[in-house]
């Protein structure tokens, strides 16, 4: 079985990681769109123009079987149009990670953190909401300045604690014990926040995307073929690759506009 | 007269500002490719298109007469494809800050900072030397956080301040006098950097551009017409709007293909 990942960029590597380290069979091919990264600073039409590209290009050269779209941006804005237009299984990370929020807050206060846009479009709030018959109070607060650290590798830098604090110590003062992680980039932060706040339950949205791969009939091959494809060169992408435990081949290529 | 201004995305926007407060009767028309930015993390053949079809989209409506590219990137990169393709005077911000610095520096040591492209491209280094026929001592650092920490207008932030000093005192400790600002962003960082290197000349193109257009024949107009152009929503794009005195129409706009 193969299974094609996209995003915007290098976040979605955090996600390819954790579902490649738990399914060491599966075919699987990650395309990063870094020449137009990042969605999160683009139009809804832009942002599903772009997703439409990027998962008929994994679709008419792989065959995939299931797609997962590892950018929150993307998650928020394409997710069903994805679905209605190819007819495969599509996981977002907005939903699981708001499902696992859900279940795992004993107090049903629970914070979001994302990009801009991500906190802009509420998607978070909107799927909790959907989720839970209980009354949940989310509070968002939107930390732009995390993909820049992230993709400088500054995952333990004083100036990353010291922003870190003034983004969170707030939201964690208000008394949430659950905070989504909603930006594949932030993973990465995870040991300096779990450092930072070691009572809050954090949560990462590829531990739960794994739970529903492992509930799908997946095929087993001797061992998945694994390769990565991004759509410009990129430095960012040079140095998060490294986060990987394996060197997979990269090819550049050029994606076409999506005509229908 | 009408002069066009591109930048990959805000970061022009502190040329603008300098040349609009310096003549208010031109007419200005700025583009940025919000819907593309950053150039500095994609390919040349990429940065040179994109450069192709902001110049086009501002000489087929606006007949403007001189072009000044705001962005060091695509100053690196196409600068000369432009004059050559367009055949009106284009004006990068690489060769002036260059030429300034070195008329500046008297130890003959300068310090460049930049995006990671910018560095990379050594443009200012190959820039200075066929300016100079002295020996020049140049020093590049690349200083990625710079620009988020600008579009956070975290302009004076303890944060900004403490990766400030990693980027930069090793260079100064070495014994530069000048440092260039190789990136549009970073002018507005020039007050936190003047604080702390009071000393050292820092070099910002946008005033040698200044002088530069006060040597051309320009036209003058009653009051000068005034446009901002942009290719997709920029959350940035509105924050740093506010640097600007005056208050400009934005209007989003879609770029053709440029097959020549």
């Amino acid at each position: 079985m193969a299974i094609g990942i996209f995003d915007s960029g290098v976040g979605g590597l955090t996600v390819y990681r954790t579902v490649a380290e738990n399914f060491k069979e599966l075919d699987m091919y990650y395309l990063g769109d870094t020449a137009r990264v990042p969605y999160g600073s683009r139009s809804k039409d832009n942002i599903q123009q772009y997703s439409l590209e990027c998962a008929k290009y994994l679709i008419d050269n792989f065959n995939i079987e299931a797609l997962i779209v590892a950018c929150n941006t993307a998650s928020s804005f394409a997710v069903e149009l994805l679905e209605e237009t190819f007819k495969i299984p599509v996981l977002g990370v907005v939903n699981p990670g708001a499902l696992q929020a859900v279940r795992v807050s004993k107090n049903k206060n629970i914070g979001v953190i994302g990009t801009r846009a991500t906190v802009r479009s509420e998607s978070y709030v909107k799927a909790i909401n959907s989720i839970s018959e209980d009354e949940i109070h989310v509070i968002q607060k939107p930390c732009p300045l995390f993909v820049p650290f992230v993709e400088e590798l500054m995952l333990d830098h004083p100036a990353t604690r010291m922003v870190a604090g003034e983004y969170l110590n707030q939201m964690v003062d208000s008394g949430i014990d659950t905070l989504i992680l909603g930006c594949t980039h932030y993973p990465l932060l995870k040991p300096l926040m779990k450092g930072m706040f070691p009572d809050i339950n954090i949560v990462d949205s590829s531990e739960v995307i794994v739970e529903h791969l492992k509930n799908m009939d997946i095929k087993k091959n001797e061992k998945g073929i694994r390769r990565i494809f991004v759509t410009d060169e990129s430095p960012a992408f040079e140095k998060l690759k490294n986060i990987l435990s394996e060197d997979i081949p990269v090819k550049r290529i050029r994606l076409e506009p999506y005509c229908g």
